[in-house]
């Protein structure tokens, strides 16, 4: 099954080159007060969902190309990213000091996980702004992976039983010296997209290619076969410190060939079997309240 | 006015000794369906909120002493932390090379600010739980903000304007070479409480003394007139990169003085103006499906 929210919100179920509008799903969601659960409740309830959502589809729909995509995940509580961790990615990055800070080139086992904020995150049809323009900001095209259940100390051979999904991820990286946390939150830093598409529809998520072309020029090309630690790896790390939650999205880095993006920019990102999408680029508008 | 969430998601106020149970006033707050916001809707709605918590107080209330308290900010979108921001404990870092990672003691500007996953949060009452025991785990004590408005790209000298209270803020962390946002971010390491105290309330945030003990051995005294950067500065910085929204957690960093806590700690945390919190320290329980 492959979900997404598309034109302010409503919820598809993308068949071929149709999206099924099954916003009449989402009934099943209860309503709820403050506070508000800090996970997200429709990964949490996909199973029961599921049916409804079969039942519901067929009446309204819009072609692929018309819809409007959001982040197929709306409530993710954290947003866990994997640092360099292709081989290949790890070498350009120890070729390249002035680019890349000697204090964030180390080995994954060694530098860990880090968070990306939520207040970055945005879909396919939604366009990269562009802040500190003065900084070289990168394009980083990653495997994304959508957690379905709480977990915590979890094995690798469990590991993917506690997965929902899997999308398309870029990881938009300002270069510099601070920590990654904050280079990677930047409004709109994260598009995820162009849809969910379930665990048992994918199946085994490594031996995939992805590839990222700027304006028709190809930049990154590689397979998921290359990661240094796995989806199930990444998931044993990741809960081996803290509980990992319905929604919570876990990139799983990017592979060598990232490079400068700049406003007018188009960013084109496939990964086999997720579908692809088409990405602008944009200058940010500076402001007081946003 | 002193805000609190207590005894499984009850509204208070606290009056001097006393807990005025003030639940009826989040009806206010609309009931909303999937998906929920990304920021936190009682500290948006604070200002028209006030109103009807001092209307409803009187009726029902507690002892401040029989009180459970939970974080004080139930939503927050994100939670921002600043590195070594105090003079003295770059200092102290500086000189323990083989406890604080050459990787991460440089200068504020440069390292920038970090991110905690919001699934570490938790309130006064309830036990920070030590995982990774065979690692050295420290307490820092710290002046937490509540951010009240949406705003991005703030000036120093408009940034108070956004900023709904303070409380005190626990930063539990783990030392060792990974990134900050994950050693910083295991479940319980972010303490907050043990109220809100509304920023018209506190005035000034520099000039207030902060203190920790644990077992009653004073381990942090400071005071926040210390801060390298200073609450209105750290805005600044934040808002520079991402939009801060309402209820998110700006945790401003912690004075000299850290160390170890182990099982069976009691850490006394004090600020002025904003009271005290006895936190008990356990050890954590592992586990499979959380």
């Amino acid at each position: 099954m492959r979900l997404c929210f598309f034109n302010e919100g409503r919820l598809g179920l993308v068949r071929g080159d149709v999206v099924h509008d099954v916003s009449d799903a989402l009934d099943v969601l209860p309503a709820a007060r403050y506070p508000f659960p800090r996970h997200d409740l429709l990964i949490e309830r996909l199973p029961e969902l599921r049916q409804r959502i079969d039942a519901v589809a067929g009446t309204r729909t819009v072609p692929v190309a018309a819809a409007r995509f959001q982040s197929p995940v709306a409530n993710p509580g954290k947003i866990v990213a994997a640092p360099v961790n292709y081989r290949k990615h790890l070498e350009e990055a120890i070729a390249e000091p002035e680019t890349f800070s000697r204090a964030h080139v180390r080995q994954i086992q060694e530098t860990g996980l880090f968070l990306k904020a939520t207040s970055s995150l945005i879909g396919a049809s939604e366009p990269v702004r562009i802040r500190h323009a003065d900084r070289r900001t990168d394009h980083e095209v990653e495997l994304a992976v959508i957690i379905g259940q709480r977990c915590k100390g979890v094995s690798r051979t469990a590991a993917l039983d506690y997965v929902a999904g899997y999308c398309i991820g870029l990881d938009i990286t300002v270069r510099g010296p601070e920590e990654r946390s904050l280079r990677k939150s930047l409004d709109s830093y994260t598009v995820l997209g162009p849809c969910l598409v379930t665990a048992d529809e994918l199946g085994e998520p490594a031996g995939l290619d992805l590839a990222l072309t700027v304006n028709g020029e190809s930049r990154q090309m590689a397979n998921t076969r290359d990661l240094i630690l796995d989806v199930p790896a990444l998931i044993e790390f990741a809960s081996s410190f803290y509980t990992l939650e319905p929604g919570d999205v876990l990139l799983t880095g990017t592979p060598e060939g990232v490079g400068p993006i700049r406003p007018g920019d188009e960013m084109h990102a496939r990964i086999d079997r997720l579908g692809e999408m088409r990405v602008r680029v944009e200058l940010e508008a500076e402001g007081g309240a946003a």
